[in-house]
Protein backbone atom coordinates (compact mmCIF):
# COMPACT_ATOMS: atom_id res chain seq x y z
CA UNK A 1 0.00 0.00 0.00
CA UNK A 2 1.46 3.53 -0.89
CA UNK A 3 0.67 5.44 1.91
CA UNK A 4 -0.07 9.14 3.16
CA UNK A 5 2.61 11.29 1.92
CA UNK A 6 3.32 14.82 4.50
CA UNK A 7 6.28 16.63 4.93
CA UNK A 8 8.09 18.15 7.66
CA UNK A 9 11.09 20.83 7.45
CA UNK A 10 13.94 19.88 10.21
CA UNK A 11 13.61 23.35 12.89
CA UNK A 12 16.57 24.23 14.23
CA UNK A 13 15.54 23.80 17.43
CA UNK A 14 15.26 19.90 16.70
CA UNK A 15 19.23 19.43 16.16
CA UNK A 16 21.64 18.78 18.77
CA UNK A 17 25.71 19.05 19.31
CA UNK A 18 26.14 16.07 17.01
CA UNK A 19 24.66 18.40 14.17
CA UNK A 20 21.73 16.17 13.15
CA UNK A 21 18.18 15.84 14.11
CA UNK A 22 17.81 14.86 17.71
CA UNK A 23 16.01 11.31 18.03
CA UNK A 24 13.08 12.90 20.15
CA UNK A 25 12.48 15.21 17.64
CA UNK A 26 11.00 12.56 15.31
CA UNK A 27 8.04 11.79 17.69
CA UNK A 28 6.25 14.99 17.37
CA UNK A 29 6.98 14.51 13.06
CA UNK A 30 5.09 11.27 13.51
CA UNK A 31 2.48 12.56 15.37
CA UNK A 32 1.37 15.15 12.83
CA UNK A 33 2.17 12.87 10.41
CA UNK A 34 -1.07 10.65 11.95
CA UNK A 35 -2.91 14.16 12.25
CA UNK A 36 -2.74 14.68 8.80
CA UNK A 37 -3.20 10.81 7.97
CA UNK A 38 -6.29 11.59 9.72
CA UNK A 39 -7.60 14.41 8.02
CA UNK A 40 -6.92 13.16 4.71
CA UNK A 41 -9.71 10.57 6.06
CA UNK A 42 -11.66 13.65 6.54
CA UNK A 43 -11.20 13.11 10.65
CA UNK A 44 -10.12 16.13 12.67
CA UNK A 45 -8.48 14.92 15.02
CA UNK A 46 -9.52 17.99 17.32
CA UNK A 47 -13.00 17.54 16.84
CA UNK A 48 -12.54 13.73 17.59
CA UNK A 49 -11.29 14.92 21.39
CA UNK A 50 -14.11 17.35 21.39
CA UNK A 51 -16.42 14.68 21.03
CA UNK A 52 -14.99 13.14 23.74
CA UNK A 53 -12.56 10.25 21.58
CA UNK A 54 -9.15 10.25 22.60
CA UNK A 55 -6.02 8.53 21.12
CA UNK A 56 -3.18 8.03 23.75
CA UNK A 57 0.14 6.38 22.67
CA UNK A 58 0.74 2.96 23.68
CA UNK A 59 3.40 1.80 21.83
CA UNK A 60 6.30 3.62 19.90
CA UNK A 61 9.21 1.81 18.19
CA UNK A 62 11.56 3.78 15.66
CA UNK A 63 14.76 2.73 14.01
CA UNK A 64 17.24 5.22 12.70
CA UNK A 65 18.98 4.59 9.66
CA UNK A 66 20.95 7.90 8.63
CA UNK A 67 20.99 10.72 10.14
CA UNK A 68 18.52 13.68 8.66
CA UNK A 69 20.07 17.93 9.37
CA UNK A 70 18.64 20.80 10.13
CA UNK A 71 16.24 22.71 7.38
CA UNK A 72 16.29 18.80 5.37
CA UNK A 73 12.72 18.31 4.11
CA UNK A 74 11.50 15.12 5.08
CA UNK A 75 9.10 13.41 3.23
CA UNK A 76 6.74 10.77 6.06
CA UNK A 77 4.65 8.46 4.24
CA UNK A 78 2.57 6.96 7.05
CA UNK A 79 -0.31 3.63 6.50
CA UNK A 80 -2.57 2.56 9.05
CA UNK A 81 -3.43 -1.29 10.26
CA UNK A 82 -6.45 -1.83 12.60
CA UNK A 83 -5.33 -3.75 15.22
CA UNK A 84 -8.55 -4.30 17.18
CA UNK A 85 -11.66 -1.94 17.61
CA UNK A 86 -10.07 0.25 19.69
CA UNK A 87 -6.41 0.33 18.94
CA UNK A 88 -4.75 1.12 14.84
CA UNK A 89 -0.94 1.02 14.67
CA UNK A 90 0.33 3.39 12.28
CA UNK A 91 3.61 3.07 10.00
CA UNK A 92 5.74 6.03 8.70
CA UNK A 93 9.04 6.04 6.74
CA UNK A 94 11.30 8.97 6.78
CA UNK A 95 13.03 9.66 3.59
CA UNK A 96 14.66 13.32 2.16
CA UNK A 97 12.50 14.67 -0.21
CA UNK A 98 13.18 13.21 -3.90
CA UNK A 99 15.72 10.70 -2.24
CA UNK A 100 14.70 6.26 -2.09
CA UNK A 101 16.61 5.72 0.86
CA UNK A 102 15.43 5.22 4.21
CA UNK A 103 16.23 7.73 6.89
CA UNK A 104 14.12 6.30 9.12
CA UNK A 105 10.94 4.04 10.28
CA UNK A 106 8.48 3.77 13.07
CA UNK A 107 5.86 2.14 14.21
CA UNK A 108 3.49 4.26 16.94
CA UNK A 109 0.46 1.95 18.48
CA UNK A 110 -2.34 4.18 19.54
CA UNK A 111 -5.42 3.36 21.46
CA UNK A 112 -8.95 4.96 21.28
CA UNK A 113 -10.18 5.79 25.00
CA UNK A 114 -12.50 7.68 26.91
CA UNK A 115 -11.52 11.20 28.59
CA UNK A 116 -11.20 9.08 31.84
CA UNK A 117 -8.92 6.14 29.76
CA UNK A 118 -11.66 3.37 29.04
CA UNK A 119 -11.13 1.70 26.08
CA UNK A 120 -13.84 2.88 23.05
CA UNK A 121 -14.10 2.17 19.66
CA UNK A 122 -12.66 3.76 16.63
CA UNK A 123 -14.47 6.26 14.86
CA UNK A 124 -15.84 4.34 11.89
CA UNK A 125 -14.39 6.46 9.06
CA UNK A 126 -10.78 5.27 10.31
CA UNK A 127 -11.46 1.80 10.80
CA UNK A 128 -13.07 2.02 6.80
CA UNK A 129 -10.38 3.63 5.38
CA UNK A 130 -7.13 2.03 6.72
CA UNK A 131 -7.71 -0.79 5.10
CA UNK A 132 -6.89 1.31 2.32
CA UNK A 133 -5.18 4.31 2.98
CA UNK A 134 -6.83 8.00 2.82
CA UNK A 135 -6.40 9.23 -0.41
CA UNK A 136 -3.53 11.48 -1.49
CA UNK A 137 -4.27 14.99 -2.14
CA UNK A 138 -3.79 16.33 -5.64
CA UNK B 1 17.02 40.61 48.06
CA UNK B 2 18.89 36.80 47.89
CA UNK B 3 16.54 34.86 45.81
CA UNK B 4 16.01 31.27 45.69
CA UNK B 5 17.99 29.00 43.98
CA UNK B 6 17.37 25.68 42.39
CA UNK B 7 19.65 24.20 39.74
CA UNK B 8 19.19 22.44 36.34
CA UNK B 9 21.03 20.19 34.41
CA UNK B 10 21.35 20.82 30.70
CA UNK B 11 19.97 17.72 28.83
CA UNK B 12 21.46 16.71 25.75
CA UNK B 13 18.68 16.94 24.02
CA UNK B 14 18.52 20.50 25.14
CA UNK B 15 21.26 21.42 22.90
CA UNK B 16 21.68 22.48 18.83
CA UNK B 17 23.94 22.08 16.54
CA UNK B 18 26.25 25.18 17.65
CA UNK B 19 27.43 22.79 20.20
CA UNK B 20 25.04 24.79 23.43
CA UNK B 21 21.97 24.61 25.02
CA UNK B 22 19.35 26.16 22.30
CA UNK B 23 17.91 29.33 23.68
CA UNK B 24 14.48 27.82 23.83
CA UNK B 25 15.53 25.36 26.39
CA UNK B 26 15.75 28.12 29.10
CA UNK B 27 11.94 28.53 28.95
CA UNK B 28 10.83 25.54 31.07
CA UNK B 29 13.88 25.83 33.41
CA UNK B 30 12.48 29.10 34.13
CA UNK B 31 9.32 27.38 34.75
CA UNK B 32 10.56 25.02 36.93
CA UNK B 33 12.34 27.29 38.80
CA UNK B 34 8.98 29.40 39.29
CA UNK B 35 7.60 26.09 40.49
CA UNK B 36 10.19 25.31 43.07
CA UNK B 37 10.00 29.01 44.22
CA UNK B 38 6.40 28.23 44.96
CA UNK B 39 6.82 25.24 46.17
CA UNK B 40 9.61 26.81 49.08
CA UNK B 41 6.68 29.35 50.06
CA UNK B 42 4.57 26.41 50.75
CA UNK B 43 2.36 26.48 47.53
CA UNK B 44 1.63 23.43 45.17
CA UNK B 45 1.27 24.71 41.60
CA UNK B 46 -0.78 21.31 40.70
CA UNK B 47 -2.62 22.05 44.00
CA UNK B 48 -3.58 25.77 42.71
CA UNK B 49 -4.47 24.70 39.27
CA UNK B 50 -6.93 21.84 40.83
CA UNK B 51 -8.08 24.80 43.12
CA UNK B 52 -8.81 26.60 39.85
CA UNK B 53 -5.87 29.03 39.81
CA UNK B 54 -3.74 28.71 36.73
CA UNK B 55 -0.90 30.96 36.14
CA UNK B 56 -0.15 31.63 32.37
CA UNK B 57 2.39 33.44 31.00
CA UNK B 58 2.30 36.72 30.01
CA UNK B 59 5.43 38.27 28.86
CA UNK B 60 9.05 36.72 28.57
CA UNK B 61 12.28 38.85 28.41
CA UNK B 62 15.75 36.49 28.25
CA UNK B 63 19.14 37.72 27.79
CA UNK B 64 21.54 35.47 26.94
CA UNK B 65 24.84 36.84 27.94
CA UNK B 66 27.16 33.52 27.88
CA UNK B 67 26.15 29.94 26.11
CA UNK B 68 25.74 26.99 28.71
CA UNK B 69 26.66 23.46 27.46
CA UNK B 70 25.83 20.20 27.67
CA UNK B 71 26.09 18.41 31.30
CA UNK B 72 27.02 21.79 32.75
CA UNK B 73 25.31 22.21 35.95
CA UNK B 74 23.20 25.61 35.88
CA UNK B 75 22.46 27.16 39.31
CA UNK B 76 19.35 29.65 38.73
CA UNK B 77 18.31 32.39 41.63
CA UNK B 78 14.95 33.50 41.28
CA UNK B 79 12.55 36.05 42.82
CA UNK B 80 9.13 37.31 42.43
CA UNK B 81 7.63 40.89 42.31
CA UNK B 82 3.99 41.50 42.96
CA UNK B 83 2.62 43.85 40.32
CA UNK B 84 -0.99 43.97 40.94
CA UNK B 85 -4.05 41.76 42.77
CA UNK B 86 -3.73 39.17 39.89
CA UNK B 87 -0.27 39.77 38.61
CA UNK B 88 3.75 38.84 39.16
CA UNK B 89 7.16 38.84 37.73
CA UNK B 90 9.39 36.38 38.48
CA UNK B 91 13.33 37.19 37.85
CA UNK B 92 15.77 34.80 37.27
CA UNK B 93 19.47 34.97 37.11
CA UNK B 94 21.42 31.91 35.15
CA UNK B 95 25.52 31.05 36.48
CA UNK B 96 27.02 28.12 36.54
CA UNK B 97 27.10 26.16 39.38
CA UNK B 98 30.38 28.15 41.41
CA UNK B 99 30.66 31.09 39.23
CA UNK B 100 30.00 34.45 39.64
CA UNK B 101 29.19 35.30 35.80
CA UNK B 102 25.94 36.08 34.75
CA UNK B 103 25.29 33.69 31.81
CA UNK B 104 21.53 34.47 31.12
CA UNK B 105 18.46 36.69 33.33
CA UNK B 106 14.77 36.39 32.26
CA UNK B 107 12.09 38.41 33.20
CA UNK B 108 9.01 36.26 33.48
CA UNK B 109 5.22 37.64 34.23
CA UNK B 110 2.13 35.70 34.99
CA UNK B 111 -1.41 36.37 35.52
CA UNK B 112 -3.59 34.58 38.16
CA UNK B 113 -6.85 33.81 36.15
CA UNK B 114 -10.04 31.44 36.51
CA UNK B 115 -9.76 28.15 34.42
CA UNK B 116 -11.94 30.31 31.63
CA UNK B 117 -9.35 32.64 31.36
CA UNK B 118 -10.75 35.64 33.56
CA UNK B 119 -8.20 37.10 36.27
CA UNK B 120 -8.30 36.18 39.73
CA UNK B 121 -6.69 36.83 42.95
CA UNK B 122 -2.94 35.44 43.23
CA UNK B 123 -3.08 33.16 46.42
CA UNK B 124 -2.41 35.41 49.56
CA UNK B 125 0.70 33.09 50.66
CA UNK B 126 2.49 34.46 47.21
CA UNK B 127 1.66 37.91 47.71
CA UNK B 128 3.08 37.86 51.29
CA UNK B 129 6.17 35.40 50.48
CA UNK B 130 7.22 37.60 47.18
CA UNK B 131 7.58 40.93 49.22
CA UNK B 132 10.92 38.54 51.42
CA UNK B 133 11.43 35.98 48.99
CA UNK B 134 10.55 31.89 50.41
CA UNK B 135 13.52 30.13 52.78
CA UNK B 136 16.58 28.10 51.12
CA UNK B 137 15.98 24.93 52.66
CA UNK B 138 19.17 23.94 54.49
CA UNK C 1 6.19 47.62 6.59
CA UNK C 2 4.37 45.05 5.66
CA UNK C 3 7.09 41.86 7.20
CA UNK C 4 6.84 38.89 5.73
CA UNK C 5 4.43 36.14 6.64
CA UNK C 6 4.97 32.37 7.02
CA UNK C 7 2.38 30.53 8.82
CA UNK C 8 2.69 27.24 11.27
CA UNK C 9 0.40 24.83 12.55
CA UNK C 10 0.16 24.46 16.06
CA UNK C 11 1.33 20.58 17.05
CA UNK C 12 -0.24 18.31 19.77
CA UNK C 13 3.32 18.21 21.52
CA UNK C 14 3.36 21.93 21.78
CA UNK C 15 0.53 22.02 23.82
CA UNK C 16 0.29 21.51 27.88
CA UNK C 17 -2.60 20.44 30.36
CA UNK C 18 -3.64 24.39 30.30
CA UNK C 19 -5.30 22.93 26.71
CA UNK C 20 -3.03 26.08 24.79
CA UNK C 21 0.30 25.74 23.18
CA UNK C 22 2.83 26.30 25.76
CA UNK C 23 4.59 29.71 25.96
CA UNK C 24 8.05 27.66 25.57
CA UNK C 25 6.71 26.69 21.73
CA UNK C 26 6.40 29.88 19.96
CA UNK C 27 10.63 30.23 20.05
CA UNK C 28 11.19 27.55 17.66
CA UNK C 29 8.42 29.06 15.47
CA UNK C 30 9.83 32.63 15.99
CA UNK C 31 13.25 31.01 14.75
CA UNK C 32 11.72 29.27 11.74
CA UNK C 33 10.47 32.63 10.86
CA UNK C 34 13.98 34.06 11.39
CA UNK C 35 14.78 31.15 8.63
CA UNK C 36 12.09 30.98 6.35
CA UNK C 37 12.48 35.44 6.15
CA UNK C 38 16.35 35.05 4.93
CA UNK C 39 15.02 32.45 2.95
CA UNK C 40 12.96 35.00 1.08
CA UNK C 41 16.04 37.32 0.69
CA UNK C 42 18.16 34.77 -0.52
CA UNK C 43 19.86 33.86 2.52
CA UNK C 44 20.25 30.28 3.30
CA UNK C 45 21.18 30.24 7.19
CA UNK C 46 22.26 26.54 6.71
CA UNK C 47 24.71 27.55 4.08
CA UNK C 48 25.86 30.59 6.31
CA UNK C 49 26.77 28.48 9.04
CA UNK C 50 28.85 26.22 6.57
CA UNK C 51 30.66 29.70 6.03
CA UNK C 52 31.25 30.26 9.84
CA UNK C 53 28.80 33.02 10.13
CA UNK C 54 26.51 31.41 13.44
CA UNK C 55 23.52 33.93 14.30
CA UNK C 56 23.15 33.20 17.74
CA UNK C 57 20.24 34.66 20.26
CA UNK C 58 21.47 37.27 22.68
CA UNK C 59 17.64 38.46 23.46
CA UNK C 60 14.26 37.54 23.06
CA UNK C 61 10.81 39.44 24.54
CA UNK C 62 7.29 38.21 23.89
CA UNK C 63 4.07 39.31 24.81
CA UNK C 64 1.38 36.63 25.04
CA UNK C 65 -2.29 38.39 24.12
CA UNK C 66 -4.48 35.36 23.69
CA UNK C 67 -3.50 31.60 23.51
CA UNK C 68 -3.64 29.18 20.41
CA UNK C 69 -4.94 25.86 20.00
CA UNK C 70 -3.71 22.67 18.72
CA UNK C 71 -4.38 22.54 15.42
CA UNK C 72 -4.54 26.73 15.05
CA UNK C 73 -2.97 27.45 11.64
CA UNK C 74 -0.55 30.64 12.76
CA UNK C 75 0.11 33.33 10.60
CA UNK C 76 3.91 34.73 11.20
CA UNK C 77 4.62 38.64 10.15
CA UNK C 78 8.14 39.13 10.53
CA UNK C 79 10.37 42.18 9.84
CA UNK C 80 14.02 42.67 10.73
CA UNK C 81 16.18 46.20 11.21
CA UNK C 82 19.34 46.43 11.37
CA UNK C 83 21.18 47.41 15.01
CA UNK C 84 24.48 47.38 14.21
CA UNK C 85 27.64 46.55 11.70
CA UNK C 86 27.07 42.51 13.23
CA UNK C 87 23.22 42.78 15.33
CA UNK C 88 20.13 42.47 14.02
CA UNK C 89 16.68 42.40 15.52
CA UNK C 90 13.67 40.57 14.66
CA UNK C 91 10.29 41.40 14.82
CA UNK C 92 7.50 38.74 14.73
CA UNK C 93 3.64 38.98 15.29
CA UNK C 94 1.06 35.90 15.10
CA UNK C 95 -2.45 36.20 14.18
CA UNK C 96 -4.73 33.24 13.86
CA UNK C 97 -4.97 32.38 9.59
CA UNK C 98 -7.74 34.62 8.65
CA UNK C 99 -7.97 37.11 11.61
CA UNK C 100 -6.52 40.56 12.21
CA UNK C 101 -6.24 40.17 16.75
CA UNK C 102 -2.90 40.01 17.72
CA UNK C 103 -2.06 36.52 19.67
CA UNK C 104 1.50 37.30 20.49
CA UNK C 105 4.27 39.42 19.48
CA UNK C 106 8.23 38.79 20.02
CA UNK C 107 11.02 40.41 19.51
CA UNK C 108 14.27 38.58 19.36
CA UNK C 109 17.60 40.21 18.51
CA UNK C 110 21.02 37.95 17.26
CA UNK C 111 24.08 38.85 16.99
CA UNK C 112 26.62 37.82 13.56
CA UNK C 113 29.50 35.64 15.28
CA UNK C 114 32.33 33.38 13.81
CA UNK C 115 32.11 29.49 14.56
CA UNK C 116 34.67 30.76 18.03
CA UNK C 117 31.98 33.25 19.16
CA UNK C 118 33.64 36.51 18.07
CA UNK C 119 31.36 39.57 16.09
CA UNK C 120 31.74 39.15 12.97
CA UNK C 121 29.55 41.53 10.24
CA UNK C 122 26.02 40.50 8.71
CA UNK C 123 25.87 39.46 5.72
CA UNK C 124 25.70 42.28 3.51
CA UNK C 125 22.42 40.82 1.59
CA UNK C 126 20.48 40.52 4.91
CA UNK C 127 21.76 44.63 5.62
CA UNK C 128 20.16 45.41 2.33
CA UNK C 129 16.82 43.60 2.07
CA UNK C 130 16.60 44.33 6.17
CA UNK C 131 15.51 47.94 5.53
CA UNK C 132 12.78 46.98 3.05
CA UNK C 133 11.77 43.41 3.89
CA UNK C 134 12.18 40.44 1.63
CA UNK C 135 9.64 39.94 -1.31
CA UNK C 136 6.57 37.96 -0.24
CA UNK C 137 6.62 35.02 -2.90
CA UNK C 138 3.38 34.99 -4.71
CA UNK D 1 19.95 -7.34 37.62
CA UNK D 2 18.60 -4.40 39.72
CA UNK D 3 19.10 -1.68 37.50
CA UNK D 4 20.66 1.89 38.53
CA UNK D 5 18.03 4.42 39.62
CA UNK D 6 17.73 8.04 38.84
CA UNK D 7 14.73 10.09 38.80
CA UNK D 8 13.10 13.02 37.00
CA UNK D 9 10.19 15.47 38.02
CA UNK D 10 7.74 16.43 34.95
CA UNK D 11 7.72 19.25 34.18
CA UNK D 12 4.94 21.63 33.10
CA UNK D 13 6.15 22.17 29.77
CA UNK D 14 5.88 18.30 29.26
CA UNK D 15 2.33 18.11 29.57
CA UNK D 16 -0.09 18.23 27.03
CA UNK D 17 -3.54 18.75 26.41
CA UNK D 18 -4.70 15.11 27.36
CA UNK D 19 -3.16 16.53 31.13
CA UNK D 20 -0.74 13.75 31.10
CA UNK D 21 3.33 13.56 30.32
CA UNK D 22 3.08 13.57 26.39
CA UNK D 23 4.76 10.33 25.12
CA UNK D 24 7.49 12.38 23.60
CA UNK D 25 8.69 13.87 26.98
CA UNK D 26 10.30 10.43 27.99
CA UNK D 27 12.82 10.10 25.19
CA UNK D 28 14.87 13.38 27.23
CA UNK D 29 14.48 11.33 30.29
CA UNK D 30 15.74 8.35 29.21
CA UNK D 31 18.73 9.88 27.38
CA UNK D 32 19.36 11.80 30.91
CA UNK D 33 18.87 8.34 32.78
CA UNK D 34 22.09 6.38 30.39
CA UNK D 35 24.14 9.71 31.00
CA UNK D 36 23.63 9.10 35.32
CA UNK D 37 23.82 4.97 34.60
CA UNK D 38 27.31 5.92 32.33
CA UNK D 39 28.40 8.44 34.96
CA UNK D 40 27.44 6.28 38.00
CA UNK D 41 30.00 3.77 35.64
CA UNK D 42 32.55 6.78 35.83
CA UNK D 43 32.07 7.64 32.66
CA UNK D 44 31.30 11.10 31.52
CA UNK D 45 29.76 11.25 28.08
CA UNK D 46 30.53 14.33 27.91
CA UNK D 47 34.40 13.81 27.62
CA UNK D 48 33.47 10.66 25.20
CA UNK D 49 32.27 13.29 23.07
CA UNK D 50 35.25 15.11 23.80
CA UNK D 51 37.54 11.86 22.86
CA UNK D 52 35.57 11.26 19.87
CA UNK D 53 33.40 8.66 20.69
CA UNK D 54 29.73 9.66 20.06
CA UNK D 55 26.98 7.02 21.08
CA UNK D 56 24.20 7.83 18.41
CA UNK D 57 20.42 6.00 19.00
CA UNK D 58 20.01 3.76 16.40
CA UNK D 59 16.59 2.27 18.27
CA UNK D 60 13.60 3.43 20.32
CA UNK D 61 10.94 1.04 21.52
CA UNK D 62 8.85 2.35 24.03
CA UNK D 63 5.50 0.79 25.67
CA UNK D 64 3.41 3.28 27.66
CA UNK D 65 1.41 1.50 30.05
CA UNK D 66 -0.22 4.24 33.10
CA UNK D 67 0.31 8.08 32.13
CA UNK D 68 2.65 10.38 34.20
CA UNK D 69 1.80 13.86 35.46
CA UNK D 70 2.79 16.90 36.06
CA UNK D 71 5.03 17.36 39.26
CA UNK D 72 5.08 13.51 39.38
CA UNK D 73 8.52 12.32 40.79
CA UNK D 74 9.15 9.74 37.88
CA UNK D 75 11.63 6.67 39.49
CA UNK D 76 13.74 5.33 36.20
CA UNK D 77 15.29 1.61 36.56
CA UNK D 78 18.29 1.44 34.10
CA UNK D 79 20.09 -1.63 32.78
CA UNK D 80 22.63 -2.36 29.78
CA UNK D 81 23.71 -5.26 28.02
CA UNK D 82 26.46 -5.08 25.31
CA UNK D 83 24.93 -6.02 21.55
CA UNK D 84 28.18 -6.11 20.08
CA UNK D 85 31.75 -4.78 20.04
CA UNK D 86 29.88 -1.02 19.00
CA UNK D 87 26.35 -1.62 20.36
CA UNK D 88 24.66 -1.15 23.58
CA UNK D 89 21.33 -1.14 24.64
CA UNK D 90 19.70 0.16 27.49
CA UNK D 91 16.81 -0.80 29.21
CA UNK D 92 14.75 1.42 31.31
CA UNK D 93 11.49 1.10 33.58
CA UNK D 94 9.47 4.29 34.49
CA UNK D 95 7.81 3.55 37.91
CA UNK D 96 6.14 6.91 40.22
CA UNK D 97 8.99 7.28 43.23
CA UNK D 98 7.07 4.77 45.39
CA UNK D 99 5.07 2.83 43.62
CA UNK D 100 5.76 -0.77 42.34
CA UNK D 101 3.56 -0.64 39.23
CA UNK D 102 5.09 -0.24 35.87
CA UNK D 103 4.03 3.07 34.00
CA UNK D 104 5.99 2.49 31.00
CA UNK D 105 9.32 0.74 30.07
CA UNK D 106 12.10 1.35 27.10
CA UNK D 107 14.20 0.05 25.19
CA UNK D 108 17.20 2.03 23.35
CA UNK D 109 20.29 1.16 21.42
CA UNK D 110 23.28 2.88 20.92
CA UNK D 111 26.09 2.59 18.77
CA UNK D 112 29.62 3.69 19.20
CA UNK D 113 30.93 5.86 16.45
CA UNK D 114 33.53 8.36 15.23
CA UNK D 115 32.60 11.77 14.54
CA UNK D 116 32.29 11.06 10.76
CA UNK D 117 29.79 8.35 12.18
CA UNK D 118 32.14 5.14 11.39
CA UNK D 119 31.65 2.38 14.01
CA UNK D 120 34.02 2.42 16.69
CA UNK D 121 34.26 0.01 20.32
CA UNK D 122 32.26 0.78 22.99
CA UNK D 123 34.50 2.03 25.68
CA UNK D 124 35.98 -0.94 27.90
CA UNK D 125 34.55 0.75 31.52
CA UNK D 126 31.06 0.58 29.54
CA UNK D 127 31.15 -3.30 28.66
CA UNK D 128 32.78 -4.06 31.54
CA UNK D 129 30.40 -2.78 34.15
CA UNK D 130 27.05 -3.40 31.77
CA UNK D 131 27.66 -6.75 32.60
CA UNK D 132 27.11 -6.01 36.25
CA UNK D 133 25.77 -2.62 36.40
CA UNK D 134 27.07 0.54 38.10
CA UNK D 135 27.00 0.87 41.46
CA UNK D 136 24.22 2.43 42.97
CA UNK D 137 25.41 5.83 44.95
CA UNK D 138 24.39 5.51 48.68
Amino acid sequence: MAGFVSTVRVRYAETDQMGVAHHGAYIPWFEEARIEWLRACGISYRDLERQGILMPVVEVAITYKRPLRFDDVAELTTSAEVLGPSRVRFSTEVRLHGEDMLRAEAQVTVAATTPEGRPTRLPASLSATAAQGPKQPG
